[in-house]
């Protein structure tokens, strides 16, 4: 059976990744040297394509990890001596924080109940921060923080960078990275790839941080580090054999986007978004998790269920629909759908279609 | 013009990965959650596949990263708390200790000239030593040191830990693993796969070490750290979102050689070796770079030009011959042959007869 993913990522591939997929392997791109000028070509086009479709500056480089969970890691290590700050109000966002606990940054932390935002007036961070951790939209809870709360802190905060968490908020959410000193994603969300890539958004002041740290004597990671990864993207190179495919496909990926234009995919995410959950306020036992509705998520909704979820979930996949499960203790409680521009608005309309009638 | 890679890694891939891609696409094996019971079966498949082809006991862990150098970060960071002893003969040795002294493990190193091997009766190796880090095969000069001496240095220090780089000689040297505890490879040389991914190869023993590190304060690194890798590798499940196509990709390729025979790929791994070494041998302008016969690598062959490698490399471009430069400070004097299991005897000949024209 043809099985349509509406899953929060790994999530439906764009169709297109199989040509780009046979087109690469004709012409052998995946046997090309990370070091030859064909690779330098790829890296840029990719990240020319990259920062057109997100609105990236000139001022801001671009790394590729292995994961989003790597970025986290390699931010912390690269950008904080003694302390972060961390806003968490979800699964993900945890995550931050005790990476942050691992590797010793004497993170401090404030908690929202999951499901529920911050209030951003009452917060006070203390000023020996250096690194103020968010996650833009919460892939756990369908939680997602609008940009002006974010702009906010860095407006009364200019002496400390912010990281952002926007795995599965782009290509959607509109950011203004002059105001951001870090983002991260990968590529299995919002821009239907297979897994197994991340990618760091940084301003390139931010690396005048790592290279003090390493001149204190801080662990910024070995090969890895920030400074030798600026050194290498100045060159578009990376500092060890990266996903060249996957580099490669988000190039590609982006410059589809680009043509589709930006402003449609982003009003078709809130048609796609809005059906979903006008269908579930009033759904007799699935309702949206996130009650106030100016926090809802637009990428990744999420949906509490007064009966076993996975009772909903199998069903709906026998009828050909794949949707995630809840995160962590909502595993069976909640049912979480994924909207990113893959997905097609009838493709949406056929899944509440099939809910209807299970 | 229709090209054949005969670099050594990214290299040609074999050319069933367009096939499995294509298979994977339909199945929408990349769209699958890594926390589905789909995944663990493709992890778990992968791994017996991988240890039917090298021999690998049941008491091992399989690990997935982004890369080698991913790996041997990780591998010193988890497995040393205060000293690693190196046999640096080439690049690749030198970045693996270069990495011991970044994470500030006071490493030991003992040198011998690039291009040839260790006088392994004249090295000590100091008491407090925890892990002895050997590339059995330099990709930078091509000098594979024989198993049997390192099998040597673990009976001579049975309570030190091995680390070996096999990144380009698997799948063609035959280890026993009993006697190593950790190694590490990457997809891209005798795998034959688009890069992206590393692979460690560790014994479960080793796993109490990094435990011992944790409990009394040592970094191990956040969510990759080898406890907690150990801990979803039992459950054929990663730490965070891996890549599940080259997972996916790895057993394909491995069950590919298992159906061809280990041993027959290793017999033709030597006869293309005989074959390009003896006509260097000869050769007026370009001689192997490894002098001992016994230290020359069969999979990556390195050497020595006396004009501008750049000018052969350029000229069999132009014939559809695809080799690598030399490593670092060799870029222009030398040249570097890869010679893994999906070259063809055929095309090794043509690539010879070419040469012979160029």
């Amino acid at each position: 059976m043809n099985r349509t993913y509406f899953t929060v990522g790994p999530t439906e591939l764009y169709p297109e990744i199989k040509k780009y997929a046979l087109m690469a392997t004709k012409d052998k791109i995946f046997s090309v040297s990370h070091r030859s000028k064909e690779f330098t070509i790829i890296h840029l086009q990719t990240c020319l394509e990259l920062k057109k479709l997100l609105g990236i500056p000139k001022n801001y480089y671009i790394f590729f990890t292995g994961s989003a969970t790597e970025s986290m890691e390699r931010i912390i290590q690269n950008l904080v001596c003694k302390k972060s700050f961390h806003f968490v109000n979800g699964y993900f966002a945890d995550r931050f924080y005790n990476i942050a606990c691992q590797l010793k940054k004497n993170p401090q932390v404030i908690r929202a109940d999951y499901g529920s935002g911050f209030d951003f007036n009452k917060i006070s961070i203390p000023k020996d921060t250096e690194l103020i951790c968010l996650t833009q939209n919460e892939t756990s809870t369908g939680v997602a923080i609008d940009m002006k709360h974010i702009y906010n802190i860095k407006k009364k905060h200019p002496d400390k960078m912010i990281a952002l968490d926007i795995v599965t908020s782009v290509p959607y959410t509109k950011i203004d990275f002059s105001k951001i000193d870090v983002a991260f994603f990968s590529v299995q969300k919002g821009f239907g790839m297979p897994a197994g890539m991340g990618v760091i958004v940084i301003k390139k002041e931010c690396i005048e941080k790592t290279k003090m740290m390493q001149e204190k004597g801080f662990n910024v990671g070995a090969y890895f580090n920030f400074v030798a990864q600026a050194q290498n993207a100045e060159k578009h190179q990376t500092v060890a054999t990266p996903n060249i495919a996957g580099i490669y496909m988000l190039g590609k990926i982006c410059k589809l986007l680009n043509e589709r234009g930006i402003d449609k995919i982003r009003k078709e995410t809130e048609i796609k978004s809005a059906l979903l959950y006008r269908f579930f306020d009033e759904h007799r036992y699935v309702r949206p998790f996130v009650k106030d509705k100016d926090l809802r998520s637009k990428t990744t909704l999420v949906f509490d269920s007064i009966i076993d979820s996975d009772a909903i979930i199998k069903r709906l996949s026998d009828k050909g629909f794949v949707i995630s499960y809840g995160y962590g203790d909502y595993k069976n409680k909640h049912i979480r759908i994924g909207n990113f521009p893959m997905h097609k608005i009838n493709d949406v309309e056929k899944l509440l279609h099939t809910l209807n009638n299970l």
